[in-house]
């Protein structure tokens, strides 16, 4: 059965029925449900070329791969796949090698002339980021993964980095801590900025100075944990309280500790960001992970849905979603040692 | 200036230029880089709808996202990315939700129909998988990461799932293991059964019966490595060491031990299987974990480049690559202890 006739057949008219069928929420779902029943019913299987045709869509989101081996990556997509599987909407990854960093924007160029997506998620902006800026001007429609500080009306959603850092780093001043080292992301990026301004928030008010040699900048890798802590901890009077950026850190901090038989949750206390992967759980740590908290999978999965209200009209400028982290409490958040000599 | 007037320029057919830009090698390397160089000194930027039109090809490889949350899938992806990045070559991930499993041939013959794709990667395939047979039907080309024991012509890229398993279970036997637990993958999957296979044998050629009580099969997470190996270490007598699918595996069978007061590369034995992920190294944990290694990153970037190859005309039946595996010892594969009644 050809689109036009199963159209006829219930009554509906064929561009209709193509937005029904497209993945898009361009028809109210009463309609949408009841074109799908009746496909089912008059076994009407849509070609998807034609659907794509009759709509103009290209069935797709595109996302530019920019950074390799990054493990939050994979849940992302995993939240924006549960969102998409079932619509046959398809997500594009152009991929960019770790080198090529100065052509992004060009790929976002060919993305937008290839007409081979209908939207793109932006990951880890930066302030006045200028992928967002030529987003806009290319109308193609996007989401930023994130936060940017650019005039530029744009979609975003991110979870509250400086509340959740500011929150953890007042959580170990209240317990006496002094010295508290902060592994950041990499510098640069909103996120990290967001994080260190919540970190020097909490210090400034009890009156504590920043020390710049109790910050670092990097990846989230067990090894850069390790190397930062274990330098961190040669330092005289040491840091007793760390801030991680990650799971993958604090595991690199627990080592380093180990190295020097200090004790986490009683020598050392530890409070990490945890993005809530299936396969690397807090609780399971020895001792159990504090954790600031948020599933970057929800996140992948809200991203989705806001992109598919984008192109069913919704005003991309009204979608701004700030989620707030939860503080968790484990084993690892401990008052302050009397004597952190050794 | 147009496809034409730059082929005419350059003393080219349009069709050599458009597979020379097209990222597919089909023309030889030679003419490739004249054309390229010549494109940057004209100032030549072809239209990439242009050459998709003119050759052919849709500039996508698919992959079909079934197992959400799966770290490895980052990784694999990064791999390809490597390869194909700066080829002007896209993934297409199609996503599908957990429950419905069934639908997945039918994703398949959707992504052939669209010709969105030029090819596609196959993963965690079965012995006889449906999917190799559909593909072949469909003409669609493909490669199977892992193997399938099936009659049909295929390009595959397999690890030496069964000689790394009997290698590790061989040297545990070697220190005097006669009890060693298998924390295996999911159940029907080929790399499970190899990996089985590897463990049988080596217990056999050393005349010991098989125990199934001593293996299990699922997926690998800290979670299910910590809960299988607690109840494990209950048995009386207890294995003396594990053979984990994964890092995170081996994560859970870390805890679980500490909880006994078991001292791990002491009183029990660990060899797990590691994919080289940059962020959690064998080498950090403590102890240093013994491995067997294979990067599937790398796997990512080969599939890519055999995929490339299939395109370019070879042969996808002569494509059967199995790669052996490392074993690394470090400070987790150690002696039996004499007594392991606790």
């Amino acid at each position: 059965m050809k689109l036009k006739e199963f159209a006829r057949e219930i009554g509906l008219s064929p561009t209709t029925v193509s937005r029904a069928l497209s993945g898009y929420p361009e028809v109210n779902e009463a309609t949408r449900a009841r074109v799908m029943e009746e496909a089912a019913r008059l076994g009407y299987r849509p070609n998807i070329n034609a659907v794509r045709l009759a709509t103009g869509r290209a069935g797709a989101i595109g996302v530019v791969m920019t950074k390799a081996g990054d493990y939050q990556f994979s849940e992302f997509m995993s939240g924006m796949a549960d969102r998409l599987s079932g619509e046959d909407i398809d997500i594009l990854i152009t991929p960019m090698a770790e080198h090529h960093t100065g052509d992004e924007l060009q790929l976002y160029r060919r993305l937008a002339e290839s007409r081979r997506v209908d939207a793109v998620v932006i990951h880890s902006p930066r302030p006045k980021d200028p992928r967002i800026a030529l987003l806009h001007q290319l109308k193609l429609p996007f989401i930023v993964h994130g936060r940017s500080a650019t005039d530029v009306p744009h979609a975003w959603l991110d979870i509250d980095n400086e509340g959740a850092i500011r929150r953890s780093t007042e959580h170990l001043l209240d317990l006496g801590h002094r010295r508290i080292a902060l592994l950041n992301g990499r510098e640069g990026l909103t996120f990290t900025l967001h994080r260190l301004a919540g970190y020097k928030t909490a210090l400034a008010v009890r009156g504590i100075d920043f020390d710049p040699k109790l910050v670092t900048h990097d990846n989230f890798t067990d090894e850069i944990g390790f190397r930062y802590a274990r330098s961190a901890l040669e330092q005289r009077p040491r840091p007793t309280a760390f801030v991680a950026g990650s799971m993958m850190t604090a595991l690199g901090i627990y080592r380093a500790a180990r190295a020097r038989n200090l004790v986490i949750g009683k020598d050392i206390s530890v409070i990490a960001h945890d993005d809530v992967f299936p396969y690397l759980t807090a609780e399971n740590m020895v001792p159990p992970l504090s954790t600031t908290r948020s599933s970057i999978r929800a996140a992948g999965t809200r991203i989705a849905d806001l992109l598919l209200q984008m192109l069913a009209g919704r005003e991309a400028a009204e979608i701004q979603e700030l989620w707030p982290v939860e503080l968790i409490l484990r084993e690892t958040s401990r008052p302050a040692p009397k004597d952190a000599s050794e």
